[in-house]
C-alpha cells in the first residue's frame, strides 16, 4: 500500500486501487493493525502539503463523498424544551443534520416532566433533516452529573494538552437513571439515521468516554436497524492513539470517522498531524465521509485543506457551539459557533471549488436515494459495484431521515426500466444514479458523459471492471446522445435537468 | 371606502376596486387624511375576525405581496467585526434580508479604526441578500451615547403601556460624530436595497426617533437611488397615533409599512389594534409588503393572520433579537430571537398554507426580475400596468441587491419577443411575468391559466381593463396550449417548469 498511497499523489487509478484493496479488506473483516500503521507511516513521511493533497484527492468522487457539511448540535441542558425544538426547526430549515447528545435531551425531558424518548418524538416530529445521536449507551441516553452536562469548556479553553479534565472531572455516568428508560432503547435508534459510538477509551481516555464493549453494543444495534455508525476518536500524540483510534473505529465497523482534535491534540506538530489524521481517515474511511468533532480554527481550515467533509458545531449552551471553528481563549460555554463555522466554511470551499450542502442539496439526494429503487432492492450503499458503495454515508443519512418521505415525483429505476426497453443507454452525468442504471438494467452498451473527467473516467472504469460495457464520451452529451438509443439526464437537480432538456432531446428523472 | 372595505369580505373585485382606488390616489398624492380616517374607523367597526380576514385577504395577490419573510438584524455595537461579518454571511446563507442598524455598524467601525462605510462595504462584499438600512440620518449612520446602544430592552421586558423610557433616557444623538462622515452618505445609500425612516416623532415620541423633517431628507435621498423606503410607525394608541402614523408615512411616499407594537401597542385592546393596524396598512400600504419590527409572540401571531408579510428579528446583542416573538418578562437583550420567530411563522404559514421565502424564492424572485426587462426598460415596480404595480416592494429590494447580478442563463422580454413573434399567446401562470409579457409584447390574444382562481380572474381583469385581450382558462393549461399559437411557461421555479415541460410542448423561460 506504500507505494499506492505514493503514486496516489498524481495518479487517480492508484488512488482507486488503493480504495478498493482497502474497502475489500475491511468489507472481509481483514483490515489489521499492521495495515493501518502500515498507512500511517507512509503519510507520516509527506510533506505537509502533500498530506493535505493526499487528503484532497481521497475527497473526489468516487474515492469518497466530495460535499462539505456542517452538521449541529441544538441541545443543551440548560434548555427549555421550546427553546430546543426553536433551535431544531431552524437547522432543520437551514438543512443541515441535527446532532443530538443523548443526555441534553434526557436532561430536558426530566425538567418537563417527560420521558425521554418523548422529546426524542418532538425534535423528529418537528423537523425532516437526519437526526445523529451522540452520547447513547447501552441503556439509552447517557445521563451525566450536572458538572458534565454543565461543563464550561476549560479544556477547550486553555487549550492542548489534555492532561484530564482541569476541574478534575472524570466521566461519571447516572446509569440508575439510565436503565430507567432503557425501554425505550430501540424507538432512539428508529428516529435516528446515524448513531455515534466514541472509542476515546480504547485510546486510553477512559476518564473521557464509555468503555468498549458498551460501544460496540450501540455499533451492533444500530446496524441491525441499517442505521449509519460514525466512529468518533482523538487524535492524541498523533501517532500511537491515531493508530488505536482507528483500529477500534475499525473493529466497530463504523461508516464515518470523526476525529476530535483541539484539546485532544497533542501531537508535538499539531496542524501536520490534523491533516495526517484526516487523510489517513480518508483512505481508511468505509462510508466516504470524515468529520471533525473538535478543531480550533487552524485545525478546521487545514482539515477542509486535507479532505474533510463535515464541522459539527452547536448553538448557545451546546458543548459542540465551542468545540470547532474558535481558537485557544476564545473556545468556551455559550459560544454560538455557527456563523464562524459557516463563514471558516466558506473561505475555504470558495478556494477548492467544493459545495456546502444545504436543503436543497439533501432534496437532491433524498431524490437520487428514491429513484434508486429497483424490484425491491435499494441500491444504496452498502449495495456496492465491484469494490465500490453506490453512494456513502450521507445516502445512508438521508435515506433514514424523513425527507426521504417527502413527496417525490420523479422516476424510480423500475419506471425508467420501461421506458428505455434499449440496448444503447447514453447517460449524461457519470455518479451515482448512472451507476444504478448501468447495474440494474445492464444494457449492451452504456455511454457516459461527464463534465468532470475524473468522474467519468473512474466511472467507466469501474463499470468496465464489473462485466458492464461502459465507453466515455470526454464531457460531450452530444457524442452520448448520437452513440445510444436513448440518453439519461441522470441529475436530479432542477435547473441543470433543464439546461440540458433545453439542449437535447433527453428523458429527465424529474 | 366604507363600503368597498365591507364588501371586499366576500368580494375579490370590491377589494380591487379599493386597492385600485387606494394606489391611485397614493400616486397623485391624494391621499388625505379623512381617507386614513375613513379607513380605519370602518376597519374599527369590524369584528376581531373579520379584521384578520381582511387583512388577509389584501396580501393575495394582486392585492399585494402573498410571502411570509423574516428580516434579520446581525449587528450589535457590542460585536467584533469578525463576529458581524459571520453574522451577515449566515443570515446570507439563510436568504433573509438583513437589516443594518446604522449606529451599530459605525459603533464597530469605531472601535476597529476603520471609517463606517468601510464596514458597511464588508458587509456589502460578503452578502448577496437584499440590505435593508436603519437608524439612518441627515449625515449618514446616527450615533447614540452607550446606554442607547446598548440599552437592555427594559420597555420590551416589562411591556406596555410605554410611558418613556424606564430608565429616562431620551434620544440623544451624537451629531458632531454623525457629521464627521457626511461625506459618505450617498454610499450607504447605494449599497443598500432598502431604507427605513421612523416617523414615531410625528406621532407625539419625540424622546425616540429622529425628527420628521431629517426622515424627509434621508426618504426623499433613498428614492433619488431608486431604493426602497420603509415607514416605521407605532400603534400607539391605536387610533390616533395609527392615524397620525400612517399620514407622516404617506407623506413620505414610503413602499413598505413597518408597524412597531410591543411595549408602543397602549391600545386598550392590544390584539384587535394590532389585527387593525395591519389590516390598514395592507389596504394603504404602496409596495404592497407589511412588516412588524416588534411584536411580543401573541401579536406576531395575530398579525400573521391578518395579512402581515414580514416580521424582523435579530442575533444575540441586536434590539431585534429581542423585540420580535417574546412574551412580556421574556424580551430583553442578548436573546437570539430568530429560531423562535422562525417556528411561530412556520406554524402560523402551514395554518394558512403561505410559503416563507427562503435563498431559494430570492433566486427565483432575481431571475423574475432579470427577465422583466425589454428595450432597456425594467418593467418592475413602481412600473405599473393600470394602476397595478408590476411586483412589489419585494422585487424593488431584489433588484437592488447583489443577487440581482448572479449568473443569469435565463431568457429575457426581448428574447421571448423573438422567439414567440406570433399574435395568440398562451402564460402558464397569471402572475407579474405574465403581466410583464402581456404589457411589453402586447399580443393580440393572451390565454391565461393559472392553478389559483383568483390569480387568474384578477389577472385576466386587469390586463382586460388595460387594452389587452386576455381570456381565463380556468386553470387548463391544455385550453390555454390548445388556443394560443404558443404558450409559455411562466414561472422561474425550475422543478415547477420541469414538470409542465414534460407534459406540454410549450416555452420555458429558463
Amino acid at each position: 500500500m506504500k507505494e499506492l498511497i505514493k503514486n496516489s499523489l498524481n495518479d487517480l487509478d492508484s488512488a482507486m486501487e488503493l480504495r478498493e484493496l482497502v474497502i475489500n479488506k475491511i468489507n472481509n473483516q481483514k483490515l489489521t493493525e499492521s495495515d493501518i500503521i502500515e498507512i500511517v507511516d507512509t503519510v507520516d513521511d509527506l510533506s505537509f502539503e502533500d498530506t493535505q493533497k493526499l487528503g484532497s484527492i481521497f475527497r473526489r468522487f468516487p474515492l469518497g463523498c466530495d460535499l462539505l457539511e456542517i452538521g449541529v448540535g441544538p441541545c443543551s441542558s440548560s434548555l427549555t424544551l421550546p427553546q430546543f425544538i426553536e433551535n431544531c426547526v431552524f437547522t432543520d430549515h437551514m438543512g443541515f443534520p441535527i446532532h443530538l447528545c443523548g443526555y441534553a435531551l434526557a436532561d430536558i425531558a426530566e425538567k418537563e416532566g417527560l420521558t425521554p424518548i418523548e422529546v426524542m418524538n418532538e425534535v423528529y416530529n418537528n423537523v425532516e433533516v437526519p437526526l445523529d445521536l451522540d452520547h447513547f449507551g447501552r441503556f439509552g441516553p447517557m445521563r451525566f452529573p450536572k458538572e458534565i452536562s454543565h461543563c464550561m469548556g476549560d479544556c477547550y479553553y486553555n487549550g492542548p494538552p489534555y492532561k484530564g479534565c482541569p476541574r478534575d472531572r472524570i466521566h461519571k455516568r447516572l446509569i440508575t437513571k439510565e436503565r430507567e428508560y432503557s425501554n425505550e432503547f430501540g424507538e432512539w435508534i428508529k428516529k435516528s439515521a446515524t448513531v455515534c459510538v466514541n472509542v476515546v477509551e480504547e485510546q486510553g481516555g477512559g476518564d473521557h468516554g464509555a468503555d468498549i464493549s458498551e460501544m460496540e453494543d450501540v455499533a451492533k444495534a444500530a446496524q441491525k436497524f441499517g442505521r449509519g455508525v460514525e466512529g468518533i476518536f482523538h487524535i492524541g500524540d498523533g501517532y500511537e492513539d491515531l493508530i488505536t483510534g482507528l483500529k477500534a473505529c475499525n473493529d466497530l465497523d463504523v461508516d464515518v470517522l470523526v476525529i476530535e482534535g483541539g484539546p485532544f491534540n497533542r501531537s508535538k506538530d499539531r496542524l501536520k498531524d490534523f491533516a495526517k489524521s484526516v487523510a489517513v481517515s480518508r483512505i481508511l474511511v468505509k462510508g466516504g465521509v470524515v468529520a471533525t468533532n473538535g478543531a480550533y480554527e487552524d485545525e478546521c481550515r487545514v482539515g477542509l485543506r486535507s479532505g474533510l467533509n463535515v464541522i459539527l458545531s452547536g448553538f448557545s449552551g451546546n458543548h459542540h457551539g465551542y468545540m470547532c471553528g474558535y481558537n485557544i481563549k476564545e473556545a468556551r460555554r455559550n459560544n454560538f459557533g455557527l456563523p464562524r463555522v459557516l463563514k471558516i466554511m466558506k473561505e475555504e470551499a470558495e478556494k477548492i471549488n467544493i459545495c456546502i450542502a444545504n436543503r436543497e442539496l439533501l432534496k437532491v439526494l433524498a431524490r437520487s436515494s428514491r429513484f434508486l429503487n429497483h424490484n425491491e432492492n435499494h441500491l444504496v450503499y452498502p449495495s456496492m459495484i465491484g469494490d465500490y458503495f453506490i453512494g456513502d454515508a450521507h445516502w445512508v443519512s438521508i435515506t433514514n431521515s424523513k425527507m426521504y418521505n417527502a413527496p417525490y415525483f420523479g422516476k424510480t429505476l423500475d419506471s425508467l426500466e420501461e421506458e428505455l426497453n434499449c440496448d444503447k443507454v447514453g447517460v449524461l452525468g457519470g455518479r451515482y444514479i448512472s451507476w444504478g442504471i448501468a447495474d440494474a438494467l445492464k444494457p449492451e452498451e452504456l455511454y457516459v458523459s461527464d463534465v468532470d473527467p475524473w468522474v467519468e473516467h473512474a466511472t467507466v472504469k469501474i463499470l468496465n471492471d464489473n462485466g458492464i460495457n461502459a465507453y466515455a464520451c470526454n464531457g460531450n452529451d452530444k457524442k452520448a446522445l448520437e452513440s445510444a438509443e436513448k440518453s439519461v439526464i441522470t441529475t436530479m437537480i432542477p435547473e441543470i435537468v433543464l439546461r440540458i432538456k433545453n439542449k437535447f432531446d433527453a428523458v429527465s428523472l424529474l
